[in-house]
C-alpha cells in the first residue's frame, strides 16, 4: 500500500513536472552547460578579436564586412551544422573628420567633447557659428518665440534621470531621437544635446537621430555630460556665449550587407526553429564591446556549447548576428521577411542586446500560457544569478518576428554600468568581465536548450 | 451591503498587510528613500575622498587613524544626533619595502609580481633563495615524501574555480590561510601561493595569512596568475628552477584604534538597536574602495538620507565603521562586547562586504518567524534590483552580535567582478560605479527603517 501511495505521488509529481515542462534531470543538464561555458567558453577570446582585431562595426564599412567574414568562421570553429549568410542592403552613413564644437565668450574660447549624432547631416564645409540656446526640454523650447530661436543652435540640455532606476535612457533618448526635428521647426540651424549617460565625465556619446520630411535637415551633436554641465553654467551669467560646429559627416548610397546565420539541425522537430542573437553592427566610436559584440559572441556560445556536449536538440537552434540594428534594424526586418517568406515555424527567439554585464532577469513575451511555462523553469535559473523571468521582454532585431506568433525573450542584466559606455569610446574590451558575459551566454544557451526539449 | 464587504475586505487585507509588517504606504516610503539617494547621496564623493585624501587604510596605520577622523567627520555631516569613538587594541602589521619575487632558470631571470599575505613574517634581510616546487593541492603536497620538501619553496598553484557561480573564494582562499603552515610542517622555507581570482592578471592579490603555534613560521608570498601560469609552464619542462623572494614585513606591538559609530536614537523605542555597518581598515595595495570603503559610506548614506528627510526611526539606527575586519575582527568583537556588557538590545545588524556592485539578494539569518517577516518585504526591493530577501546571511563584523540573538543581514552583490580587485592594486575608486553604490545604500537604508517601523 505504502509502495503504490508512493508511485502514485511520484507519477503525480512527474505529470506536475511534465506540465510545468521540467524534468528532473533538467537542473543536471543546465549544470554541464554551464561548467561547459564556465571552464571552456571561447566567448572572451572571441570578443577581444571582434574589438581589437575588427574593430567598431558601422553599418557599411568595411569592419562590418570583416566581421561578418570573421563571425561566419566563428560559427564554423564552434560547429555549426551550416552556417550562412542572409542578404541585406544597409544605410551606410560616415563620421567623416572629428568633429568639432568651440565655445566663444568674453574674447575666451573652450573646446567641447563632441560628436555627430548618427544619421546626421553635416554642416557646411566652413562650419556653423551661431549663439546657442538651452532649454530643458521640448516644452521650454515651445515656449520659447520663434524669433528667439530663428538662426541659432539649440542646445538640449536633458540629463538622464538619476531617480529612474530602470527607464532612464528611454526617458532621455527623444532628445536624441527628436531634438534635430523639434529645433528646425524653430528655425535653429544645428543642435547640439548633452549626451545620454548618467556618468559625468568627457566622453561624448552618439546613437541615431531622425528627421522628418518636410522639416530642414539641420547638423545634430551631443557633448559630454561635464562640457554640458560647464557651458549651462556659463549659460547662466547671461552673457553672449557663440557656438562653432563642424562635421563632415554624409550618408552615402545603401551597400549589401549580411546578417550571419550559423544553426545546430534540430533532431526531432527541425522546422521549429530558435534564434538566439545579437547585433554585429555598432557605433564607431569605441569598439562595440558591450553593444552589442557581448551579445553575438553569446549566441555563437550558444551553439558552440551544445555541440561541444554533443547535445542533439530537438528544434533548430541558431545563432544569428544581426546587420544594422543601430540605424535601420535592415537585418532584423529581413531576417522576419526571409522567415514569412519560406513559411517558417519560428517559436522562439531570444536576444542579448543590453551589455555583458551579469544577467539578473529573462523577460519573455508569449501567451500568458507560454510565458506560465517559460516561468515554470525560473527556480533552474537562480543560482546562476538568474533571479526572475519575467513577463515582458524582446529585443530590436528579433521584434519584427513577433507577428509571426514567435515568443520573444529579452536578456536583462544589471544595467546601471551600461549606458557610462552606450555608443561611446570607452566601450571597449576591457569594459566587458568574462565571468559576466559567460553567465550571460549560459542564461541564452540553457532558454534555447529548454525550448528545444519542451517547446513553449 | 456590498460597502460592508468591502469594508470587511479592506480591513481583512490590512491585517494580512500587518501581520507581513508592511503598510501600503512603505512602497512610497522607499520610493521617497530610493529618490533621495540617487539624487543627493554624498556615499560616492565620500569615497573618493575616503580612496584618494585617506588612501587605504591597514589597522594600526596612520591612515587607519585619518580614516575615523574623517568617518567621525561625515557622519556628522550627514545629520547623525550622536557620533563617537569605540576604542579597541589592533594588530599592527606592516608591509615594509616592495617584495622580490625572482625566477633563476637556464641563466636567465624573471621578475614576478609577487605581495606578501598580510600577517605573514619577513624573509631574513638577504632574501630566501631555494628551489621551488609546484603543488596543485594539500592532497598533493602531502602525498611528496617530505625530503623533496625540505629546504625549498613551495608553490601552491591553486586557481580559483571558474565552475564554481558563487563559493569560489571559499574554496580557494584555503591556500591563502592554511598554505604556509602545511608547507612549513613538511619542511619549506617559504610558500607561494597563485593569486586568489579569476583574472588572468599581472596583480598580486594579498589577504590574511595564518600561523600555528609549534609550527615554523615562514615567509608567505602571492603572485598574480599570470605569473602563476608561466612558472607552471616553466616547472613542467623539469629544468631546475630556483626561487628568490625578499620581504621586510612585521608584526610591531598592538596599537589603540577606533570603531566610528553614528546614530540616530529611536522615537518609541530607542533601547532597540538596528546597526547598519561595513569595515573602515583595508589591504594596503590599492586604495581599498570596494573592500570595503563602499561599505561604509554606504553605512554613513542610511544616516543622511533618513535625517535628509527628516524622518524618525522608532528605533534606533547606527552607522558603524568597524576597524580590523581584514586581520583580526578586533573591532567587531569589541562592539559585541561592549552591547554585551551594557545589555544593549540589538535587535538586527546588516553589513556590506562583498563589494560595491549592484545588489541582488539580501541575506537573512534569524529564526523561521524572523525570516518570514523580513521575506514579505521582498516586493518592496524588486523595482530597485533586489530580487530576492533569501535565507542566511550576514557579515564578518556582525557575526559577533549573533549570540545575542540579533538578526543578521548581509547585502548581497553580483560579486563576479569583485575578486578582480579583492586585496589588489586595482580596489581603487575608479572601479566603483556611483549607481551600483547607491543602490546598495537604498537597500541598507529600507531595510534599516523597515526593521525601525516593524521589528523583527
Amino acid at each position: 500500500m505504502r509502495n503504490v501511495m508512493r508511485k502514485g505521488f511520484i507519477s503525480s509529481a512527474m505529470l506536475l513536472l511534465s506540465f510545468c515542462g521540467m524534468s528532473q534531470n533538467d537542473s543536471a543538464m543546465l549544470k554541464r552547460l554551464a561548467d561547459e561555458i564556465m571552464l571552456r567558453s571561447t566567448a572572451y577570446d572571441n570578443l577581444r578579436f571582434l574589438c581589437k582585431q575588427v574593430g567598431p562595426r558601422l553599418s557599411g564599412s568595411p569592419q562590418a564586412q570583416r566581421a561578418v567574414e570573421e563571425t561566419a568562421r566563428m560559427l564554423r570553429e564552434a560547429g555549426a551544422d551550416t552556417v550562412y549568410l542572409q542578404p541585406c542592403m544597409v544605410p551606410y552613413w560616415v563620421r567623416g573628420e572629428k568633429e568639432q564644437g568651440t565655445v566663444y565668450f568674453s574674447g575666451q574660447r573652450k573646446e567641447l567633447n563632441v560628436c555627430a549624432l548618427g544619421m546626421s547631416v553635416g554642416t557646411p564645409a566652413a562650419g556653423i557659428r551661431s549663439q546657442v540656446i538651452e532649454v530643458r526640454s521640448f516644452e521650454e523650447l515651445e515656449k520659447l518665440p520663434d524669433a528667439n530661436v530663428k538662426g541659432k543652435i539649440v542646445f538640449f540640455n536633458y540629463p538622464m534621470r538619476p531617480d529612474l532606476i530602470q527607464g532612464g535612457y528611454g526617458d532621455a533618448v527623444r532628445y536624441r531621437s527628436n531634438g534635430p526635428v523639434a529645433a528646425a521647426k524653430k528655425g535653429a540651424v544645428a543642435v547640439m544635446i548633452r549626451s545620454v549617460t548618467h556618468a559625468l565625465d568627457n566622453n561624448p556619446h552618439t546613437g541615431t537621430t531622425r528627421y522628418d520630411s518636410g522639416v530642414q535637415k539641420i547638423p545634430a551633436f551631443a557633448c559630454s555630460t561635464m562640457d554640458a554641465e560647464w557651458l549651462s553654467r556659463l549659460l547662466k551669467r547671461k552673457m553672449p556665449v557663440q557656438l562653432f560646429l563642424k562635421s563632415s559627416c554624409q550618408q552615402l548610397p545603401d551597400v549589401l550587407s549580411y546578417n550571419v546565420v550559423g544553426e545546430i539541425r534540430g533532431s526531432e522537430k527541425p522546422e521549429e526553429i530558435i534564434t538566439a542573437g545579437g547585433h554585429l553592427d555598432s557605433w564607431d566610436l569605441g569598439e562595440g564591446a558591450h553593444d552589442d559584440g557581448s551579445g553575438c559572441m553569446q549566441s555563437i556560445e550558444v551553439i558552440r556549447s551544445i555541440k561541444a556536449l554533443g547535445w542533439k536538440p530537438k528544434r533548430t537552434i541558431r545563432a544569428v548576428m544581426f546587420m544594422n540594428e543601430e540605424n535601420g534594424l535592415r537585418g532584423g526586418t529581413a531576417y522576419a521577411d526571409f522567415a514569412k517568406k519560406n513559411n517558417e515555424k519560428h517559436v522562439f527567439a531570444i536576444e542579448s542586446d543590453a551589455g555583458g554585464f551579469g544577467v539578473q532577469t529573462l523577460g519573455v513575451s508569449g501567451s500568458p500560457e507560454q510565458y506560465a511555462k517559460a516561468r515554470s523553469w525560473e527556480p533552474l535559473f537562480k543560482s546562476y544569478g538568474v533571479y526572475e523571468i519575467s513577463n515582458g521582454g524582446g529585443g530590436a532585431d528579433i521584434g519584427p518576428l513577433r507577428p509571426l506568433g514567435t515568443v520573444l525573450c529579452g536578456v536583462n542584466p544589471n544595467s546601471q554600468r551600461y549606458f557610462d559606455h552606450h555608443h561611446a569610446r570607452n566601450d571597449v574590451f576591457e569594459a566587458v568581465n568574462k565571468r559576466e558575459l559567460e553567465l550571460g551566454a549560459f542564461s541564452m544557451a540553457a532558454m534555447c536548450w529548454l525550448v528545444s526539449e519542451y517547446g513553449l
